[in-house]
């Protein structure tokens, strides 16, 4: 791993940004064609956490969190801080410290592959944060990594200046080459699911909204009722 | 697996899922021989959840929610939606506008054994949920699957029309055929166990109130103070 | 396992046990060397969980809470009831009449490295409870363990008296022959977080606040601009 | 649960159980139309390992072995011993003595949704055997639970005599009812496949041998030769 | 995500792909700065396999293998088949019918990030295979994905052309154009463990053949006789 | 933590160790009243391994086997290397060179909490080895730990100088100060384990062997025979 930390790399816009946090992370991930989603293992820290902006990625050893330091720095308002570990590791290298470092900085949230502590803090200063688990373990800072680097989390490719989502249902990552046609597309679907809640509150089926019946009688699906069947 | 919708299947009685319902899962397990319970992995999606009605069951493919869509027709006032998968799967198969769908219909609540999505607006709406997972990730509807046949979720059987109840603690299914019965042994559990509180509340123990120190005795429980201890 | 209940042990100090407390899990960890934790797979049953105390422990068999009961009589005010298993179990034995119990004796709270029920019911009363699962499988009574003898739950070595401390961010357990020394560590720690969070708060970076940069530079971490990278 | 022993289930026809277990795991859970699968996580203690038999069902307390004694006088030859617990354990519930005294009997195996032990004995005496775990765990036996009634184990539900066939792709159950028709179609599927494996061996190609390529267009994929990428 | 097929993209060297294999995983890691492991969960399918070659890399929808079809055809003398799914799954997408087409046509093996099946036919072939799982649950072939797309598997990006090698220690992936200074650097490397091995095997020790001593003892380690520690 | 090596700990006798050794994981468990044994997860790195002797602890930080290198010299002849980490980790911490230096010294196997890699080379090597996982992740060498303190592993307390046995059913650990003492129950508990084999092998019954039928029937067995069950 080369031991470097890339300065100044291009962010998305960061209008588009907020818009992308506001329509929510399943929208987003729909809107991109089923991709970008860094999976069910990536959880809210506290219930109700939501936002959105521009990636600074951070790679760090297991159980050391130097390079989120090093990475503080390279954050402006509006940025996200991804953190990704070498290998597995649930330990918590975030905490309160940072989240207070970081909103001085304007910055919007922290994504974490490994643990996040000081859960309480966290909530009460109302900084979203996501992570793969909750850990006390604190960490030591003897190990380089990389900043602003590509980098996996969740099984999802990010580059720094990409746009990160997060809300209750998880973190999305947008691509920063594809913001503009996904936030449009986000909208389209936003329009497009609020019509269809309309329907579905009137008491509209999906059989009939996705006009579905036909292609599954296609497909060879029987309707039985229940006093026909014979009992196994 | 025959692709097949059963139609009207026999629900059991509505006003003893309800009544199971308030007496909560834990009680209702107990109550059958602490039997039916499925398991530590299906929790509830918000917390305070609490439900309970007839199950319409819905097996799927994984990533693919077509049967949920033909399920949602089967429901109808005071059911809960029961989904299963061919194989092991997170995705977030169900999430609001399915629950908008199902409100509308009077059903009481979903069980999934794979993800779901929309986490604030369920709770926003009120909507009861379990899962195994909360994930983003989006469904297709290419393939069949059954609704209204025997299913296994949480390692337990269930059969349509049998009764679902769900709390904080989890899910736990009453046979339909048994519902009578477990309801009248869940009523005298509770009433045991209000006494119960009373006593502990005053401050006798389990040891006395169970009458467990003779057997234990037997059994060649020793009490030994620390000071008589040799030290390892 | 000799089947022994060890009545009377040596506790910590309760008026330490109370300060620990109030300091937290990743400040007493940090404090006694990063060790101690029970790690990220125990967790409060209600967010917002806090509590400290000297450990009564109960080595259980899986799905037999027997143990349990006989430990209660073991718990005094200010005790911790910390439980664990002799091999994996995710069953529920513990809920509501324990704590009922328990409240009544002053105990101050649960550990468990097995599952808990009654979630709900626990979160009304107040009481304080972590554990590696919620589950509402229920228990028998016929199988001896042993009460005040040392255990091993989350990784970590706990003896009877030792002191418990519990919040959000989890576990934490000071033996007792340390509790006076790792107290004066947490309050120092305490008062340099405190002076460390006014730093960060105006401004300052973690790289300065803790001189990492020099180090950083010595084990090779470059800073390159992002337009000076060559493009992968 | 009811503590009951049933005694002489009907059982299926022993020769189809054992031809089906000569066409495999896979085959048969294919001839039955993707059903019947134990899962990803009941794997072969000994690589190689290969069975098949009829069903005695055990429904074991997690940590006691009691009910497995009781069923061993239940198992005739060609039976295949199925051990399911009440709650989720890795314990080793079984080992050499069992499989000696199995072996006597002229059982063809065992399968089991908690641990085992005396793998290296279990290997050299070739008594073939599954298991979500390897534990060397011990067990009490105090604590009932059921003989041949029906378990559910990896997500299937398994009644006395059904068939179970088990090889280095896990384990799948047959109904008793399905038998005969299910092994019509396995070993129709068989010489279907050995057809197909004349024809991959020659060079043909799955698109071409299933007959995808018209419908994979008609669903929209696309080639596109690399050179005429753009780069992202 | 664009369903598309990426038709003849540029290979890695064979014979460069074919040297890192002899080499294997851990080496290969190690010389290109511990970067590129797909990590412990994936795992031979068969004891000893091992294997090296240019990716073709798949992108499935869970519980279809129809772009594994699709990907077969795209495969040369050579490649290696590298197969991930767009959410977690554990299906056997990947069986004997495949392994024979792939030998065909000169495939050097199959990793996977969801199951395999047919296991024994596999190890009988001596078809090299590394998957997350072993699993009889069959497929459909109803959902597109891609073909020689980029793919994230154990948390490392793939590009179509990267060289993948594989052995008992697990898979890594080489990126197509670092292949050539890789690959010096794990011959450097495999002559330095070669040098080390003999002095290893001569009785040095780690701490003088890496020069360790000085450094340990700045960072503080004591050295204290047993019986001068004080019992605790 | 001290960061601490201790010298010249005690060991356990080392003739006991070898024939604590032969006689196997799950027999030293069971003769020690089912303790010491350090879980499912601790699996052999290749079948067949099979060792004992005396324990020699080292504890590292996660990605960093530092303190292995400090270990390796405090090992002698008969020992066992146990490797615990202060948080969970799967990194490959140990391999082949390791392993070299080991057998010069007479070392007689490895324990690891982490992960092992080189797996090809140490059954090649025949050089006996327990892990948690198998991964080729590299290490650094930055952070201290201890050596010969006591560890955690597997939810087992170790010590240095106690004796370690492994085979496939895993790893137990025998407290030195009671080796005389287990070592004279386990090989009681051998021969009448082969008592019982013998009087299993000639089709006896465990119900009987064990005497278990009236104790079955007192609490609450029935037997039913299958034609007289209501089906369901």
């Amino acid at each position: 791993m080369r031991t470097v930390v890339v300065t100044d790399p291009p962010r998305a816009d960061a209008a588009s940004a907020r818009r992308l946090g506001e329509l929510g992370t399943s929208t987003v991930h729909e809107a991109q064609g089923r991709t970008g989603y860094l999976g069910p293992t990536i959880r809210p820290v506290w219930s109700g956490a939501r936002t959105a902006g521009t990636a600074v990625t951070a790679l760090c050893w297991p159980g050391d969190n130097a390079m989120i330091h090093v990475a503080v720095e390279q954050c402006r308002e509006g940025d996200v801080l991804v953190v990704a570990t070498t290998s597995p590791c649930t330990d918590g290298l975030f905490g309160e410290l940072f989240a207070t470092a970081l909103k001085v900085r304007g910055v919007s949230g922290v994504v974490l592959g490994c643990g996040v502590r000081d859960v309480a803090e966290l909530r009460a200063l109302g900084f979203p944060a996501w992570s793969a688990a909750v850990s006390a373990q604190g960490s030591v800072k003897n190990t380089l990594g990389a900043v602003n680097v590509p980098v996996v989390l969740g099984g999802q490719s990010i580059r720094p200046g990409d746009v990160i989502v997060g809300d209750d249902d998880g973190v999305v990552v947008v691509p920063r080459s594809t913001v503009g046609s996904i936030l449009d597309a986000a909208e389209a679907r936003t329009e497009k699911e609020a019509r269809n809640r309309t329907r579905f509150g009137q008491g509209e089926l999906g059989l009939d909204v996705y006009g579905m019946r036909e292609r599954l009688a296609d497909l060879g699906l029987e309707y039985v009722a229940h006093d026909d069947l014979e009992e196994e």
